[in-house]
């Protein structure tokens, strides 16, 4: 029997493009194996020849449009990165027919829509298991063997950085600005960490992961976002006292006829198996009506764990390519014509327990003042605590309310961050102790 | 668009099977969003019918047979147990190029080369992600999410009753008959519960499993095997002392010209996530060569995660039929003509590191005796410890060795437990802890 071959033209040759390579290599006997074809990259794209030691020079080139219009290829792996060639490149092969990998998060969370139409009108595929969780397999999980199941709730800890910085000052009780340092120089954060620390990476992850929980389109600007960069050692020591780990997390949940998706650092019991995920591990952690509470676990992000997703998603499109598998459910799990765009619920409509950090000066009457005002706006206090030792200038002031509406927690900030006692903006950190 | 619909025959309505009833009903319009089919029970074979309260009696039936032959029906869905007439049935369907969905890790593991090779030639399929880790989507993740893969090592916890009773017997210090009879009591263990606390249950699994590792089929009598009856609270104590933790554990491990699978309880470290997998929680451990560490962690039991598995394979048997995609790649993930049979290493092979309690009288000169045939064995010792308290009877002596060969291990018991002063045959706990 003539052995077949799936040519692949790969789209960028960085960190993950090369892991992809040194896959394909190393493992050709296993994908052969897993396919009954021969996994072969023919050409790829990359401007910078520096990257390429001890790769053959003649598989190179700087054109993707060529690569796109090469009729071998049959699969277009791009590894760009977050940038408008990364979309164009995308657009090209899809609309000739080829299949996509990617493991792009932002233009998948932003492009959703029409990627997946020009896939289905050319009867190919885009698939993106890179894109989420890296190494974890948790795209598929939800596609294929949760399928039967009504998501009700899934918590990710999805961003290596800010896990990694929560996890250091949480175990040695260190600042955040110390840590953030100490993770760029060790190379866990970026030079410029603002997508990590901020959650925009998490706000991405999260849109892809609610398309394949409920099967809804979000836009990115409609998931609400907030970052790491307030959370101080004291609010680590306090979540600690109260049995509390402080995670940063993307979250949705399923309503009756509204779904939450929202990114914020958040409490956590530290007996939920989330509470366990240190350093750069990432995780997912589902609830689904009939499958019950479950987790996915594993490395979130460097080379070796994306390729090993993205050439997982070569493997697929390969078994379908070589069998000319009609397409009949694209990348989402769900039939393309029920996925439509959907607004999460407002954050404002979230009822929730909060921890609530209040900077006050030390003066008579002002307990009496911020619980006056959480009083007035239905928030009930289940402990208050005042530090101990007084100082010159401000001292923290610490709340953990019952369950209380978002609308009125706002409110009443608002209202008590206009006293003359408060000396700076007051912060709060939701707190998820359901499922 | 006319509706289209997907008939399933349903073998079996206890626990399992009632729950997919329930979930094929309740959740209707979501499986329509994910096959675009409506997915209808037709038949139900039962013949208990004290089972079938509130469902259409009309539905029901004691023969298999015309279920098989039901020209309307294109997923048989067997869920009788392993009891003969189940492999029969499933026979009968896939010869009549019906797909099946099981259950049923004994007759996996015993006849997957036969029901494979019967749905190959019948131009069907044969999906069983249920009879693995119930509603963890396990068996889907190593064929498809982690298939670029190879599977360095796998740790499975993948039978709640015996994780229930270890967990309990490391909560609360209790002895593991008083454990087995209230877990016996809640419903948690069987009235006849070897299968469960002997390791036949992890034995099936852990053929499944090795068999989507590493594209080989086990003969379930070859992989090794030891239950936690014996299992004592002090064990549970030197295990914490020495920052271990027991769990029984399905094992496959891959080397360069062999692989292991074997299942026995063993001493795991207490920061491997592993061991915070408690009660009747299952959880898979795997080490991907590019993937890297992960877990899967659920419910590995009941009706409703067990009927999630089922469900999730109907949808994709949906899919496949419905656009009549051919079926390239079987069950395994791996091409049907390149899976054979293979022999497990010989667990004589074994280097690990060993926990030993040997039960002697309290006489002068009882360790100058073990440690002489330890060494003499190869066997270096890294702890010894024995008990303080001098009793009129036999007092245990704990060895934990350096990485020792599980032969030279079985030649020094054998020679040591011939000697007078031994009590009991002695009792090893194999330590697993490296990935």
């Amino acid at each position: 029997m003539a052995k077949k071959t799936t040519f692949i033209g790969l789209l960028g040759f960085g960190t993950v493009g090369s892991a992809v390579y040194r896959l394909i290599n190393s493992n050709r006997d296993l994908l052969q194996r897993k396919t009954d074809h021969e996994i072969q990259i023919k050409s790829i794209c990359e401007k910078n020849m520096s990257k390429a030691v001890g790769v053959d020079q003649k598989l190179f080139t700087t054109d993707y449009e060529a690569i796109a219009a090469d009729p071998d290829i049959s699969i277009v792996v791009e590894l760009m990165g977050d940038c408008p060639e990364a979309l164009e490149a995308m657009r090209m092969a899809l609309s000739r027919g080829n299949s996509v990998v990617t493991a792009n998060k932002a233009l998948i969370a932003r492009h959703a829509p029409e990627l997946f139409e020009l896939a289905r009108k050319n009867n190919c595929e885009i698939l993106f298991e890179a894109s989420v969780g890296g190494g974890i397999p948790v795209l598929r999980a939800l596609r294929e063997g949760l399928a039967s199941n009504r998501i009700r709730s899934l918590y990710g800890i999805i961003n290596g950085t800010s896990n990694y910085i929560l996890s250091k000052m949480t175990a040695e009780g260190a600042d955040f600005q110390a840590v953030l340092k100490e993770a760029q120089a060790l190379g866990y954060a970026e030079a410029d960490p603002g997508s990590d620390i901020m959650g925009t990476d998490v706000v991405y992850k999260l849109a892809i992961l609610t398309m394949l929980c409920h099967g809804r389109f979000v836009n990115v600007d409609e998931i609400f976002c907030r970052g790491i960069a307030h959370i101080l050692p004291l609010d680590i020591k306090m979540a600690e006292k109260f049995g509390y780990v402080i995670k940063m997390l993307g979250i949705t949940k399923m309503h009756d006829h509204s779904f939450e998706a929202r990114v914020h650092p958040a409490m956590i019991p530290v007996n939920n198996p989330l509470a366990h995920v240190h350093g750069a591990f990432n995780a997912i952690q589902y609830h689904g009506d009939f499958s019950g509470e479950g987790m996915l676990y594993g490395l979130g992000a460097g080379g070796n764990p994306t390729a090993s997703a993205v050439v997982s998603d070569i493997i697929e499109l390969s078994r379908n390519i070589q069998s000319q598998n009609r397409i009949n459910l694209g990348s989402t799990g769900f039939s393309h014509h029920t996925l439509e765009a959907a607004r999460p619920r407002d954050i404002l409509e979230l009822h929730t327990c909060y921890y609530i950090r209040f900077s006050v000066l030390d003066r008579p009457n002002v307990l009496a003042g911020i619980t006056a005002v959480l009083g007035r706006n239905n928030i009930s206090i289940q402990h208050l605590y005042q530090q101990g030792q007084r100082q010159e200038d401000a001292v923290p002031v610490i709340v953990f309310t019952h369950k209380a509406c978002e609308r009125d927690i706002r409110s009443a900030l608002k209202e008590i961050d206009a006293m003359d006692f408060i000396t700076q903006t007051t912060k709060i950190i939701r707190i998820e102790d359901e499922p």
